[in-house]
């Protein structure tokens, strides 16, 4: 009962699920624990502070510690700790190490990593060094291939649980197109698409005070995600951010659970996007007018499957453009196309013509989003993303079903 | 004069238009000239029978020959002509090497070929050998890489001319957008798409008799393209057919005109499709439910390009699906996405929202669209494919203004 309580979800591989949604009166499965369980939150800023507020409406969490190394960032997450009445947690604060002291805490059950992308796998393989058991990732787990294969192997030695808190597995349409797959209304799946394509431009570039679209400044001079994710754009080139699209992708042709990625190969397009935003804001004198971007605006990647699958993922954050994951579900039988929200399926659509997909969500609603949804409102992320830990769960668990498939 | 007149495309290479409608009183550019354009066909099946119907609409051209070893075909192509009041044709017929009979006529000014695709480097290349200048080819110029070397290299040693037909290039709404790509519209290009994603599982089979949808022979006991095309998803696994796709975008990023294609790879799905097709309509004892199809059932291509540029096309012919090309113009201000109608442009549409298509289409209609689509109503392909070889010409001059670029 201990081990199923503590459970966030069992494969540190690709089922993943978010944090956006915490359903507030429990978290794990045993509500009748004798103890609730205990978080510590590495990393405050404004994701981090999001997690630690939807935590503080659950009655079987405890916040008990936090960490940041941004006092700006500590005070707006400690503030919203006062507003909720529950005890102040302790706090951690200093150099990029004092997210250590809060793994030397002894009493903690799972911790939550909301921090730049880099700190991910150092910050995972400490909290398993520290004997920690339930880690869940604000997203990725590394920015290398080492650190990734650093992290599973180190997961595999202290038999823990890492989890990438992708919230884009728990939206309600991907939750029914799910579902359709489990029930087979697009037939035997054989081609799947998926993506990050968010004009991220205001993100990237800040004044160093207001976070969104207001100024070109990136690095030590920029404030939030400017601060730090921006430098990725600078040096790397590639696919930056993939959970988006692969997460729920990943689960609907059964990865790592009777299937696995074989091959991969990347194309880049040119890199114009992030310049031009710094000459049209920032002008042709601005320092960051004088920075060479290694990411190209729109990254497409093709992945092959032991089990025959195509995937097609795109990376499209340097462009203007509307918010789109871009998702295809494609099998014998029809096809699901988030672009248009629409959906075919061979003898029931009209024939060559897309049904709004909307009647279809609504028949197929997931049934932990029917059972959970309700007790979930009010928690979402923008609209887009919802998610909640016991989804995770029990998807988890009802997944399992379907991994000799 | 006699130049121009004569003129098709200049370039072999991707400067591609369909004949789908034909202006009925000028094909070329001297409406003055002292005699008839002289026009023969090879292959007059369902494609070939289309474009001889269009020529014969036109009052500069006259059809001299046609050549088929179909002799159902070349009776409803026959029955098309006496229904025209136009001077009946040479007939070629017989065996396979009919045509070069044909080709061996002295007054020839062009040939058009919509044959077998295993047929056209053949046919191109004796049109050559024989002196035709001016070939087009329904649509693309071989079935391996070393038949499209022949090509080129047989093309510029004969100082000829030879056109893909590729209709899509005329479509009205893919003019539209390459307006607005040469007007600045989407701002720099940085990333296109586009494929050719239609049902096709009825036409690669049929019963002998009936083309469509009747049926799960293919090969000799089949009729029309079930005859013979069908046999390259037996054999083949690729994009078989890339040029609706491919054509409209090459001209946005001027393919061959200043830009070129680089480096390609292609990812294939597990092929299902037309197996499941067979089973469903013809049952598992159908000998047809033996064959071991190659062709996976979506393929997915990236391509880079000189200036930097990536084009993504893919090929899904095999599944039950909507019609829908697939194409996207990414700029860095905007882009167009074909499937749900929509473009979205940078400081114009509403933030994060798409504009429906229409308005933009209606503003930015071709110039030779608006000139030429009234003479050319009645004329259609199927509602999705239109063409004027006067555009052809029109927009091949109008282009050479880009060549530089």
């Amino acid at each position: 009962m201990i081990n199923s309580r503590r459970r966030f979800v069992k494969d540190i591989g690709l089922a993943a699920a978010g944090l956006a949604i915490l359903r507030p009166d429990q978290l794990f499965a045993a509500a009748t624990a004798d103890r609730k369980v205990r978080l510590g939150f590495i990393g405050t800023g404004f994701r981090g502070e999001g997690h630690v507020a939807l935590a503080l409406r659950r009655a079987d969490t405890e916040v008990v510690a936090i960490c940041d190394v941004d006092e700006r960032m500590l005070e707006r997450t400690t503030n919203v700790i006062k507003k909720s009445g529950k005890p102040m947690p302790k706090i951690f604060t200093g150099d990029n190490y004092a997210y250590r002291q809060l793994l030397e805490m002894k009493d903690l059950d799972g911790v939550i990593i909301a921090t730049p992308w880099e700190w991910h796998a150092p910050m995972i393989l400490d909290a398993l060094a520290a004997g920690i058991k339930y880690i869940g990732t604000e997203v990725i787990l590394g920015i290398t291939l080492q650190d990734h294969w650093d992290v599973v192997k180190a997961v595999e030695h202290n038999k823990a649980h890492v989890m990438m808190l992708e919230n884009v597995c728990y939206r309600r349409d991907v939750m029914a197109v799910l579902n359709m797959v489990r029930q087979n209304v697009f037939g035997e799946i054989v081609h799947v698409q998926g993506g990050y394509q968010h004009d991220l431009r205001g993100i990237k570039f800040n004044d160093g005070k207001n976070p969104p679209g207001v100024g070109v400044e990136f690095g030590e001079k920029a404030f939030s995600e400017a601060h730090w994710r921006t430098e990725h754009s600078v040096h790397r080139n590639g696919d930056l951010y993939p959970t988006h699209g692969i997460g729920p992708v990943a689960m609907m042709i059964d990865i790592n659970r009777g299937n696995r990625f074989v091959s991969l190969c990347s194309f880049s397009s040119k890199t114009r996007g992030l310049h031009d935003y710094i000459l049209s804001k920032g002008g042709a004198n601005h320092p960051s007018a004088k920075v060479n971007f290694s990411l190209g605006d729109v990254v497409t990647t093709n992945i092959k499957c032991a089990n025959g699958e195509t995937i097609l993922l795109q990376h499209d954050t340097n462009l203007p453009r509307p918010y789109s994951l871009g998702f295809r579900v494609q099998g014998t039988k029809g096809l699901w196309m988030d672009v248009n929200s629409s959906i075919y399926v061979e003898g029931v659509s009209k024939d060559d013509e897309w049904d709004a997909a909307q009647a279809w969500y609504d028949k197929y609603d997931h049934p932990m989003w029917k059972r959970w949804s309700k007790d979930t409102q009010g928690a979402g992320h923008g609209g887009r993303a919802s998610a909640c830990s016991n989804h995770a769960r029990e998807l988890s668990s009802s997944e399992d079903r379907w991994a000799g498939r």
